[in-house]
């Protein structure tokens, strides 16, 4: 766990989706963005999410990520309290695949913007990096992170893709 | 304009919202039901619609609507701060034809309901006369208007399969 | 069980749905409100919907809850044939995902409306949840329950929220 | 008009679908096959509806077409009340552009089918022809008009073809 | 399998449709309606599609259906070729969960009608009823077996009804 | 129009469908590719489809465009009955808005493949394009065209990039 | 026009994005927030693309923002060359009404987020005030501002809501 | 593995998309036509993709092939840097089922077409065989061992048809 005040808040909306936005908490981690992670549902505890809003203004929290499935209004919610940026993370834990978490998430109407990522796990990790890079626009040191990090995504592609040339020459 | 304290309580996202929602409230006066209409923001004005819902149950007010195009969470931050029922008209206001509206709006998570109608004019119209028949399970009187209106929307067909037959004999 | 009359009836298509209907009837069992369930299908046993509607209003039923997959028509043949307020659930059960008897359940036309909630199991649960706001409308007391249910969801947030956080120090 | 004993029934669910349902009035007359169409809406209207079904039978018609928007039950609550061939022909009159009243008419369960065609006026000249291709199954004089019919289409695109083809040359 | 001539024509696009297809000969073996079953691929056997559909004419086959996923050709490749009603069954074979193969079947061109049932094995089914439906049309002893078998259905829903409501007495 | 034998046909479903296609000519010409291009339905002329196909062989033709609108199943038909490519542009005609058009286009089973691109007018001239990239793997000149066809669309982005940057500055 | 060096870089597809993606322009002026807008397009220029990015770092642009239409790669593209936070703007340009550019937008591959707004309008100005809020985590003005067009919405709604009012009691 | 200088160029986007891909490799092989195959993502190694397009101009390669999910931009960037024909088979990697992949593979925008397949699997393969397709164009010798595969292909139904008839007269 990263040291120091937490600079990203992140939220989800039922303990089930923990699996899930953990991902995001891994990648901050290893991005050396010190960050706090709990539960809130904008539906079932209104007052929780006001709460958590509001103290995170004063802990010096900038970014604010929020995973929900369904009709997935924590992200919009936020933002209608706060005018940090809000990522969220659409979660296929419908029947309706995360259809109803993405459009949920992104349409939000002119004034409230959110930045929505991909749908599910991809999301979560996506988030992380970011509400990094949101970050790294005041903070060389993690600008350099996330070059080093970016580089060792290629690096792993390279390795694959070494591994798909030999199995293709036996 | 039906007289007397209000019973239902209309909101809308935006004041571009208001040629269809105001269906609903034509609706509400035919069946003699009164009621108070306005715009609220969840997203823009998250304290007025708070203040709203409050006033509404000190009013006595026993129903809310909510008409919200995009990813339209106003009924569902409704729900989240009252159990009386809150009906949504999804409106398709954004470039996604409603599909948007009417996932927000419907896939609720498990505890906070929100009871969905049609996108669109159907849909105003429609949760006008659903919220007259969750008031009229406690009042007989406007259990009988609510007959009369489904026989002059039967007598309206009626009429019009005579027009389209005396068409088809010509 | 909760004992006295029936307050609520709870139809579904077919046995199949009975796995995920049963949720509905474990809430209303929560929030002390009698109900019925059966199963009848507006398509193979159209003469048993009338003859269910026709004995529910007899009996003191208020409200109809009925889940259905696929065309799900058995909302809206409730609904033609009664005003009292009828909640549609949709269904998962055929390949289309659920898309399917949402758009049956709440696309319904001008004058004959349908309360939609969310697809499969969450939509079980938040039927029996509609249904008590909509009785609540005119008891006091199930206002009261329904007041006690919503604070025992915030606290299961708030113990999910602390296993997080928990998880998080480690 | 055709003259003699109607074979085909055609409903539609309201006035403002004729100017599409007609088309297959057209095509049925242009086959020599006599109908009678009529409004009956499944919802504003039940009890009509299954007087028309009643009425059919005994007037001798074979095959129903039903038109019908948004979320479409009309054809579904033809096919539960007999045992003749119902045709749906969804129509295209909400927001959502068709995909609904689709759905709502052809994910039918098992034991009561409905047959589908295309979404529009596309679909109300193919309900017609369908039907009379059912009609046809004992009707040798029929099946001769539908074979020539279909060689009039042909002859349409090959003229279609040399409008084409002349432009190309110009 | 019932004895005698052919009247159903059963098509599927590959092996691998066997196990939903089969459906559809079951109930026509229920129904004693004879038919015949085989393969033949809209793409990879254009050949054998239209000797097919020749050979079926001779032989006095009435109906045909036609099971097929993905890009569902087969359907209105046999339209073009016959006056024929043709049944389409759209199959779940691919990623995109049978929409892919609803829409090809079912969104014909105006003069080629398809007359398209519900996705998968509740299509497979519903085809076979609707068969035996169109040559009812001419068949009174048919009839009543298809009157037999809706009271079969409505006899099973009655069961499931008695063992849901004694589920919720325990 | 390109002088010499035709490489390219060019099939579409309907002349309604001419004005899109003719986009599909005009880049052709621009590229010096001969072709012919008519109309051909495949569920109303399947034998015009059949000789279509022979004689483009003969006559040299290397590649087939088909545009059709929804259940568009022209070019899977081409491609079951000559192992040329056939490039599927699929149209927006019916009121599902390509939806249709494009599954039914792009889904084809395996051994049949069928190149698809953008619904509408942007895929009728992405179809002339592929179609000379096709011809253009053993065309050297062709490449050459394709090269500087591809610098023209460079040229105007650049074009209207600087305009925008005008308006920008005022 | 905000004086100083640019901030924010934006780009769009095609000159005919312009209409929408102009919108982002007035609301950065609006807050204060220096940019530069030009047309790049991923497909037929890529190297303008790079050399956008390039340039935008040296220059001290902090945030993109991407207009596009259709398979909408460009955001995806440039957060593919800068660890700078992309924002997409998915654009309604085809005739599939902005689910293609939203989904190609949003469904990034682990590694590489874009932060995707709205579709078409609303995400232009919703791509506008991200970008301030993601340069105001380290700009106490610039938040001072952004909170100060956050009342102008509130007043906005309030002043909509008096209108919707007083119709109401007309 | 068939020798010579390779004329296909396979890429995917990551490692886990080789299990389907190398489905295209396989039918290759069967079909003589000499391939490379390798992993390069557009989002994370852009440069690495700009490499292989250049090297496979240089190679002799003359068909490009691009297997990618979610945001699937990899054929595009491929075809906005070459005009050899890209070929892309959309992938059901992320929780959208492949729509996702499908849309960001086909509607690419006027100028830079992509050849988009199926979903999955059925793409890997027909991905193959059209590159083949194309190849031929130009080389009889692979015409006629396309001719032969759709001969096999054939066969396979054949052989199907007879044990779907085997099993019907048990």
């Amino acid at each position: 766990m990263t040291p120091g005040e937490p600079r990203v808040g992140i939220l989800m909306g039922s303990a089930s989706d923990h699996a899930v936005m953990a991902e995001a908490g891994k990648v901050l981690d290893e991005l050396g963005v010190a960050y706090e992670m709990t539960v809130a549902s904008a539906h079932r505890t209104p007052d929780r999410v006001d709460a958590f809003v509001k103290a995170a203004e004063t802990k010096g929290i900038r970014v604010l990520v929020a995973g929900a499935g369904g009709a997935a209004h924590l992200a919009g919610v936020l933002a209608s309290k706060t005018t940090m940026p809000v990522i969220a993370v659409p979660l296929a834990s419908s029947p309706l695949a995360g259809f109803d978490a993405l459009l949920s998430s992104v349409q939000m109407p002119p004034g409230i913007p959110v930045a929505t990522v991909s749908v599910g796990p991809w999301g979560a990790r996506n988030a992380a990096i970011l509400a990094a890079q949101i970050l790294a626009t005041a903070d060389a040191g993690l600008r350099e992170r996330l070059a080093a990090y970016r580089k060792k995504l290629a690096a792993g592609v390279e390795k694959a893709a070494a591994e798909v040339e030999a199995k293709r020459t036996v």
